[in-house]
């Protein structure tokens, strides 16, 4: 057996976000279907992470154990199994990695986007939440820069999941102007669950409502879900990079 | 009565193109039928071409008569209109015009964009033509630069269409490289009816085949639509821009 990394890229829009379910359609059933019609064997896949429902992902990895010999020439695999994969899933990549490889547990780096406009835009459906009302871009920033360092982000978790530890370290969180709205990035080694969208909402409260961009301090401190924003709307999150030690990033 | 321009832009994947037709949904139906829900009496639009089944238009402009005490407030009725309207089709702008104002006369200039790309990319679903092989684009832009000027471009139009003549002045005509492929910019005066498809079809097995650039020139003279090349699909193709003397561009 050869394990392997496969980086892959989706719209969310029409599944149930990444992970496996019994009664609703994910992207990784997607991606096992075709595998095995390919590799004609059972295949198990595990991801870096997972997506919600309407939750894009421009990279994400996927670990999986294949005999070798089913896969002859990696170039001509992944042109199959992008031609097996509906329209809205791709393939990117196919990496041979260490037998002990983990594409959940070896990742060093998680980056998400937030994509915002303000005018209707018929090719942003799906793609971009449309707000009416512009933010304070630098209030917001002025508030996105006390996420950095490594601090408790319970806040922003939804409530009851099972982790041991609500602590990450954020490397960067900034809001950028583009053509078409904005833009929020932000890079953890890890996140919560639902934490990015609970971020974003929590910004543009203060970035909507003239709050001082210090409270973003004390609903940090108080690790109280009551105290942060309203979460924002799936469709305009994208699970961007996935980094790992031993994982070139592409140019 | 005041006649107004409305200005408008569709993801046209759903729609039959933007003609009104009796069997087929369209972008002028659903803009008709907005319309007369907010004005509350019969309207007709008259729009500045036509655009085929699938293909997208970034600027349309449209002309409609209103009695003018029914749009007290241009602002909040492009506010009413655009929620009215599915999410693939906005309104951006509504001008008063000159009772003889015409959205298709007037029109001095008419811009057009065609998308392509290489990968497999979830988010060009219906947005771009992906091909496998890479043209060579310098050949492409050394045979698009013979398209610049005033010449009977008959072999590029759909045969069996009634027009007085297939005489049109291209200003532009130049393959671009972005991010995740091709795009290639033609403008002119007016386009006989599949005539960018067309072109960059030929242009392609030009850059494709390797034949000579020249080739385009024997295309043009012969005024035959066989010798061109296969018109390329429709939902790579964007109508981008109208021009009128007395409409100024957005900034």
């Amino acid at each position: 057996m050869q394990r392997f990394f496969l980086e892959i890229a989706y719209d969310g829009t029409a599944y149930h976000g990444w992970q496996l379910q019994d009664n609703a359609v994910t992207v990784q059933q997607r991606l096992n279907e075709a595998l095995q019609k390919i590799i004609r064997l059972p295949v198990e896949t595990v991801g870096a992470g997972r997506t919600d429902t309407g939750v894009h992902a421009k990279q994400l990895f996927v670990h999986l154990d294949v005999p070798a010999s089913r896969i002859p020439d990696g170039g001509r695999f992944l042109h199959s199994l992008n031609a097996l994969l509906p329209p809205d899933i791709a393939v990117k990549r196919l990496l041979p990695v260490n037998a002990g490889a983990h594409a959940r547990f070896d990742a060093i780096e998680r980056a998400y986007e937030y994509h915002i406009h303000f005018e209707k835009n018929p090719f942003l459906v799906h793609r971009s939440w449309q707000l009416r009302d512009r933010p304070n871009v630098e209030e917001m920033n002025r508030a996105a820069a006390y996420l950095l360092g490594t601090q408790d982000f319970g806040c922003f978790s939804k409530s009851h999941t099972q982790v041991f530890t609500n602590i990450c370290s954020v490397k960067k969180a900034v809001w950028e102007a583009q053509a078409e709205g904005l833009v929020f990035h932000i890079a953890a080694d890890r996140f919560l669950r639902n934490m990015v969208r609970a971020i974003v909402g929590t910004l543009l409260e203060i970035g909507l409502k003239q709050k001082a961009p210090e409270t973003i301090c004390d609903i940090i401190r108080s690790k109280d879900r009551a105290q942060a924003g309203t979460s924002v709307p799936a469709h305009g999150l994208y699970l961007t990079k996935v980094v790992y030690p031993y994982i070139s990033e592409l140019p």
